[in-house]
This record gives C-alpha cells, sequence and structure tokens, in this order.
C-alpha cells in the first residue's frame, strides 16, 4: 500500500495536481507557483477560510475519503453562497501522517473536487505539511458579477425570513451516529443498506450540499441579509439580529414544514429541536422585503420586528442552549 | 490566568478583532460577516494560503508568542511578494487547546498585526476551531496594481540571479537552537543578553522579516521569474530551473558575499551550506535581463544558460541534500 511517505511531499503536489479538473476561467496562474493569480472581473474577490480538522469536524471511522473531501469544499464554499457571490476558487492547506494511504488522498480529492464543480469552482493553490492526524484549512474565494454583497446586517423591520436547503438534518444525522448506527458510508455497510432515512440523515452530516446557487439567486432577488447555517438557525439568526438592530419570530409549523418528514428515529419535539439547534447543514437563511415573492425552493420560516435583538420561537425565548461553541 | 475556554469562540473572535488594526483601504467588508469583500482594483487577486503548525514549524519554548505571529504572517505574505504583488489582506485559520492563555494570544496578535502593518495588508477574516496544539493556516491576498506578475517560469538564458535578504540565517537560527543555545527570546535569556550574532541568526528563524518591498520593485524593474526561500537557495532555484527549462550556475564567492559575515560559531563550509540550502529565510531569488541594473538590496550571485534544467554550484552538481520535503 503506497503511503504518503513513499510519495513525498513535492510528489503529492504533482499527484493532487493531476487528480484535480484543470484550473477554471478565472484561474491565470494556478497550482506550482509561490501564489495563484484569479481574475476578479468585478473588481472585488469575496474569500474566507474555514478548518476541517480529523476528530473534531469528521472521523475516519465514519467518514469516506470522499465525504472529507466533500465537506472541506461545502464549508467554505457556503459561506460564500451566503454573501450573494458564485464561488470561483479554493486553496487548500492540507497536513496529514506519513503513513497515511495514498488512495485515501485520491479519493479524499475526487470528493472535493466533485463538491468544487458543483459550485463552479475549481482548485488553483495550497500547502502541505505533516501532522500526527489530517487537518485541513480551505479558503473560497467567490465572485460577485457587479451586485452588491449580502451583509448580516442589512434585514430591516417586517422582512420576511426564508431558508434553502435541509434544516437539522446534519445534526440529526450526527445525533445516529453517536447513538451507534453504523455509518452508510462505510464499505460494510454500504453492502448491507439498512433504512434510507437514516442513510440521508447522515450524509447529510458526512457530506453535506448547500444550495450554493441559491446565495446569489437570493442577493439578485433583493435578499437585505444572509447567513449560512453552520451553528444552528437560532444561532445563526442571533448573528443577523444582532447585527441589523431587529428582532425575528419564528413559527414552528413554518419550522416544521421547512425541516421536512420526520423519520421514526425521533420525536417531533427533537426533530424541531434539530432544526432550530442544529449545525452544519451549510443551508443558507435570509432575510427578504415582505413584499418580494420568495425564490423557488425557499421556505418561509418567519419575520422580523423592530425590538430587541433576540429571536424569538413562537413569540418566547427557545429555552436551550442556542448553539455550537468550539471551546467551552 | 484568562484562558480560551473563559473567552469562548465569540469572546475570542471578538478580542482578536479589538487587537487588530482597523480594515485597511481595500477591505470592503472585514471580521463579522460569513466572508470578506476586498477590493482588487486591477481585476486580478493574488492568492496563497501556508501552515504554521506547533512543533513542526515552531515551539512554544523557542518562540515568543509574537514571535509565532510574525513568522505565520511572513511565510504567507512573502509568497505574495515573490509574485511582484503587494499584500492587502491575510486570513487567519487558529485553532488552540482550551487551557491556552488569552495573554499568549494577545501578544501572537501584536506580532502578526506588526508584520502585517508592515507588509501594508491588514487581517479581513479567518476561523477559530479547538486543538490539542496550536494550529494556524495564514491565507495572504495581494495587488499587482496592473503589473504582470512574474512566474517561476520565466527566467530565460543568459539571465542574471541575484538575492534580495538573508541567507541561511534562518538555519543556521535553527541549528543553534538545535545545540541547546538558549532562545534569546525567551524572558530568561533577554535578561542576560548572549552573543548578539548568535541572537539575530535565532530571531531569523523565530521571526524572519522578508523584504515585501523588494517583490513589487522587482517586478516593476523587470524580473523574468521570482521565488520566495522556504525550502532551500539550490530547492528553490530547482524550481526555476524546471519550470524555466534553464541551467542556473551559482559562484560560492557571490553567496558568500550575499550570505553576509560569518559568526565564529560555524565553519565556512557550515555557513555556505547554509546559504545554499537552508530554508525559511524567505527572502527573495529572482532572475533579471543580463543588461539590468538591480535593484537596490540586490545581490548577484549566478546567471542562467541553456542546457539541462539543473543548479549548479561552481560549474558541478552540489552533493548534499537540495532542500526539505515534509514528509521523508
Amino acid at each position: 500500500m503506497q503511503t504518503l511517505a513513499d510519495l513525498g511531499e513535492f510528489g503529492l503536489i504533482a499527484a493532487l495536481s493531476a487528480w484535480l479538473p484543470p484550473p477554471g476561467p478565472h484561474t491565470q496562474t494556478g497550482i506550482g507557483d509561490d501564489a495563484a493569480v484569479l481574475a476578479t472581473p468585478d473588481g472585488r474577490v469575496v474569500a474566507t477560510t474555514d478548518f476541517l480538522l480529523e476528530g473534531r469536524h469528521f472521523r475516519r471511522t465514519w467518514s469516506q475519503p470522499r465525504d472529507v473531501g466533500h465537506k472541506a469544499a461545502a464549508r467554505s464554499l457556503a459561506d460564500v453562497a451566503a454573501m450573494g457571490a458564485v464561488p470561483t476558487a479554493l486553496l487548500i492547506a492540507l497536513a496529514a501522517p506519513p503513513d497515511l494511504e495514498v488512495s485515501w488522498l485520491a479519493d479524499f480529492t475526487k470528493g472535493l473536487a466533485a463538491e468544487c464543480t458543483r459550485a463552479g469552482a475549481t482548485v488553483i493553490g495550497g500547502d502541505t505539511a505533516r501532522a500526527d492526524s489530517i487537518l485541513l484549512a480551505v479558503t473560497a474565494l467567490g465572485d460577485l458579477s457587479g451586485r452588491p454583497h449580502v451583509l448580516r446586517s442589512g434585514a430591516r423591520p417586517g422582512d420576511q425570513l426564508a431558508v434553502c436547503g435541509p434544516l437539522g438534518h446534519a445534526a440529526a444525522g450526527l445525533a445516529l451516529l453517536f447513538r451507534g448506527e453504523p455509518s452508510p458510508r462505510t464499505p460494510a455497510a454500504q453492502s448491507t443498506p439498512g433504512d434510507p432515512a437514516v442513510a440521508a440523515l447522515i450524509a447529510a452530516q458526512l457530506s453535506p450540499s448547500p444550495p450554493y446557487a441559491a446565495g446569489p439567486e437570493a442577493a439578485a432577488l433583493g435578499a437585505t441579509a444572509m447567513i449560512d447555517i453552520s451553528d444552528g438557525l437560532l444561532a445563526d439568526l442571533g448573528h443577523i439580529a444582532a447585527a441589523s438592530h431587529i428582532r425575528i419570530n419564528l413559527k414552528t409549523p413554518a419550522i416544521r414544514t421547512a425541516a421536512g418528514s420526520r423519520p421514526a428515529q425521533f420525536t417531533p419535539d427533537q426533530w424541531l429541536t434539530f432544526a432550530l439547534t442544529g449545525g452544519e447543514d451549510h443551508s443558507l437563511v435570509a432575510a427578504f422585503p415582505p413584499e418580494s415573492p420568495l425564490p423557488p425552493h425557499w421556505h418561509h420560516i418567519g419575520q422580523t420586528s423592530t425590538g430587541e435583538a433576540e429571536v424569538l420561537v413562537d413569540g418566547q425565548p427557545w429555552s436551550t442552549t442556542p448553539g455550537w461553541d468550539h471551546f467551552r
């Protein structure tokens, strides 16, 4: 079994370059120089960086290598979409143990490349290093094509709130994995398929598929504020409420509709809690002017008003922890 | 002693924002939204990502926190300069143990901010996560102001080679630290100052100060190829030789002059070896047309010719290992 140590640093860079799709139309200089050069036709670039750390954001026992590549790309690309931009490029910092199998890296790269292709981006550069576990830091860059960028701070009283993409599915999938549900992504489980609803939720956790195109679409249709749901709907809407100085009121019937049909493994309360507090879906939630028709695939979930910057559920504060803090 | 766990994730982000200088003129949206938005006036952006990992690229017993911040910035900013660009912005992915002292982070941020200021860049975004050791991944972005970018592949036969910045000093400093020389950057050593030459070499390792302005200056003066010396002069010139399909011949007297005066701790052979094979100086080496006068602070070290893509020293192959490979 060939390992990273056999390949060496420059062998790895050559292999990654060969496994990745050719550079996209915005790439003026890609992998292989001190830095990349990317075209930014409208004179601005959207830029964001996210970690994906083994043991913290993924486990090799739960995720196939292609899932890890998929999720590494998705986390950063979703942030670009949440500004109303189209992702154009990724830079990948990858540290790994020398005994990591080259086949793992090849499959990881396939997952990464597939998700980049779905978003319209290509990998233009990165860095490699040695570490005891797999460390990824992914920078995504994007293009606004002349549109104003959509901040967290632009929502106005009276706006309607809407979400595009799954709500709470990634958190439900994580709960299933913690309950000991075998990951359907491992070769053993794939030979004996189980409940497809379980498999779909676990897939939402291991390889989330954010609705990238919905970000620029919402921006073009007048979204006043937007964020990607990484920490949980309540926590992330809390950022919009604070930045926009507005109160947000969510309606549980609308949240239940947006969350989709509940699998038998969870109670209605659990399912609602995942939708309100579960992170890592990387769905988009945005505010739209009251008279604006919602774009396709967006679900109305509540509205904004004047008042203290807070997020209410059916007019009341939600009692449980509103999100995830890495250090507590 | 306040720790990261006391501060929490959002407290950390707020503290980092407060410790950092205000956003620079290119920043349209900085820290605090899903992604940053940076102005790119000439319709291109230069982008690069580098790791700085505890235990691999720095040790907390050797480096003060401000050195770690300084080096984290310098590694990525130098890559931007090596393309002929002016650095404009940084994104910092920072993972750390919850028991890390907040004062460590405050001093780290001061070092990072000071080196960013020297280069002309500000921090526009990043990510935080929990890890067992300190992990940094720094993305630097830069502006070419309409100039062509300088690649590794543009050198032509007959070009002269020149270097700007120290040669082998960082490697000599690392050798001193491995010999057990006390780091002059620790509080104990600062109260009993030792040999200033030793201190300068150790500083070159712990907090390298690349000549950022020399990059765009060389580009404006017609440099045909350029690279920052991160893996060692021979290894990095090997990349230029391979990409430009040229042979490079270095002259040892010129290398000795460029390396500067030798401290008593090293033999002439050791000093030359550091200059040829030592990495992490983040100095710049470039090819210039034969008739071109060199910009100030650049030292002639050799020239290019037709022939096999290789780097010779006084017409001969250099026998020892030509650089650093992370996985071997």
